[in-house]
């Protein structure tokens, strides 16, 4: 670590379902409102002289777009899921942007903020591919199901509220528009970037092509972060700190820990969507990173400095 | 104009139209074939040195998530039309640039590949807001035409085939991406910017906000090409060259001209889709562009070269 740099690389991973309005409103003025909130936080940051990238979650707006290809499909040829997570990248990161070219101006500061469109490489023989296993948009009926499972789509029996449809999720192996967005830091940018964990490509030949898959934002943000070399991961989601037993009487929050401590502590609870983030987290500090916290999105600023939230640093 | 520098910065807007299947086939695979097709020519201009940037038309691909919207209101929140824009970017844009890297593979070049997504501003009180003129989408019967224009929605009656909707189309006036793209361009990228002319905004306090409204891509290419401070501006679109007396006995390709011959001639003949197509040519040399030539897809390196296509320069 270069002890004589003032100022840090902070990847921020800003959460799909936290960039929605309540209950699960994903219309354009609840993300709109959803997003001004989440960029305070990350404007106070690049005024004090960050560099900063952001990347961000789409589930709820992946699963639209998947709802659309569906409801369509008898007028408009359905497009795949890689052109899906392609899409959200454009329309969160361009309301991101312009969200943020007004905090900055409101902090006085004239940085420059760019989007890039973001591939993530992965493995075609990933296990995500035989055995599908990410649940993603409505739920339909036995009846619609039975259709859909008929043209190649996997959809398991949820229960009461339906069937829904499971994808493949990945592990990311690499970040390929990487270069792009170090070009772009280096210049002086703040970065939108891999949203919902970038579209997935797998080798093809001379070349790659996009695969039927969503990549785990967060796991992505771990992969993304150490190739821009980064010093912080912020992983900002809906609760202040990683609970153990949460929601019980005996909760408690996690703290300053380790990214050993941290996964024995996550095999103890049932992690459930908190899962990755503690994953995200442990391997970005295993793989050089400073510092990787878990908080929520109204605590960037302290987080990104390590006074607050679920702290993951190589020393307890 | 530098005459020591050996090699140019040359814009290429691809036309919309070419880049999907014959017929107008706009599923997945015909668009990923007529891209293939378009990037071979610009990876010979990027192997000999050149800088490049795409542009790209949108406007069947803007058309189907209009129909989308519209099928699935009952389920989802439909996204307003800058949101169709920006997801045109993202998809076309991932695969331009994976035809793009393989291409340049190919001609043994390793230059990288990135595509922005790019934001321009129009005036909030151009007249295209008040009179919508720009036909996009399917057409439907009339009873349905009435119920979407009670929604707020501008129609048209377009004879047997139906009512068509029509939208803002306003003026281009600055590329807010542009020092983006420069950043990366300096850096020795190829970049993919500005796709259906670009996300449209308007100033809205401290900032920007997405408008209901398409802009026209060449016109946008114009601005661009001079924001960059490209010499050279190729409209590649389906035409060898533009035709004066179009499909009649005595039809002529137009080849060396300038812009002012060029505007007269377009005012004689009926100027129908190249009409934009001229004044972008135009208004690039008017504004100190070295050569803006049209021309088709098969023709992108001599175009550029200025030995083929319609080829507009302050001299004839």
């Amino acid at each position: 670590m270069d002890e004589s740099r003032k100022h840090d690389r902070i990847l921020i991973a800003l959460g799909g379902n936290a960039m929605i309005g309540p209950d699960g409103d994903a219309s354009v003025t609840a993300q709109q409102a959803a997003v001004a909130r989440a960029v305070t936080g990350v404007a106070e940051l690049v005024a004090a002289g960050h560099e900063v990238v952001l990347t961000h979650g789409n589930g709820p707006q992946v699963g639209n777009l998947l709802t659309k290809n569906e409801l369509s499909a008898h007028e408009v040829p359905p497009v795949p899921l890689d052109w899906c997570v392609a899409q959200t990248q454009a329309t969160i990161g361009f309301t991101i942007q312009n969200a943020l070219d007004r905090a900055l101006r409101r902090v006085g500061s004239n940085r420059r903020t760019a989007t890039v469109v973001t591939r993530t490489v992965v493995d075609p023989d990933d296990p995500g591919f035989t055995k599908p296993s990410k649940p993603i948009g409505r739920h339909v009926p036995r009846e619609r199901a039975d259709q859909l499972i008929a043209l190649g789509q996997t959809w398991q029996d949820r229960g009461p509220k339906g069937w829904r449809r499971v994808v493949a999720s990945p592990q990311p192996l690499d970040v390929l528009d990487a270069g792009t967005v170090s070009t772009l830091l280096g210049a002086g940018f703040v970065v939108v970037a891999a949203g919902g964990g970038g579209i997935p490509v797998v080798p093809d030949g001379d070349g790659w092509r996009g695969v039927e898959a969503v990549i785990d934002k967060d796991l992505t943000a771990a992969v993304f972060g150490r190739a821009l070399g980064a010093d912080v991961l912020v992983i900002a989601t809906d609760v202040d700190h990683v609970m153990l037993h949460f929601g019980a009487a005996d909760q408690e929050a996690i703290e300053a820990t380790t990214p050993a401590r941290l996964r024995v502590l996550a095999a103890e609870f049932s992690a459930g969507s908190m899962g990755p983030k503690v994953e995200a987290a442990a391997r970005f500090v295993d793989a050089g990173g400073r510092r990787a916290v878990i908080t929520s999105l109204d605590h960037i600023p302290a987080a990104a400095a390590g006074t607050f939230g679920t702290v993951v640093t190589g020393q307890a």
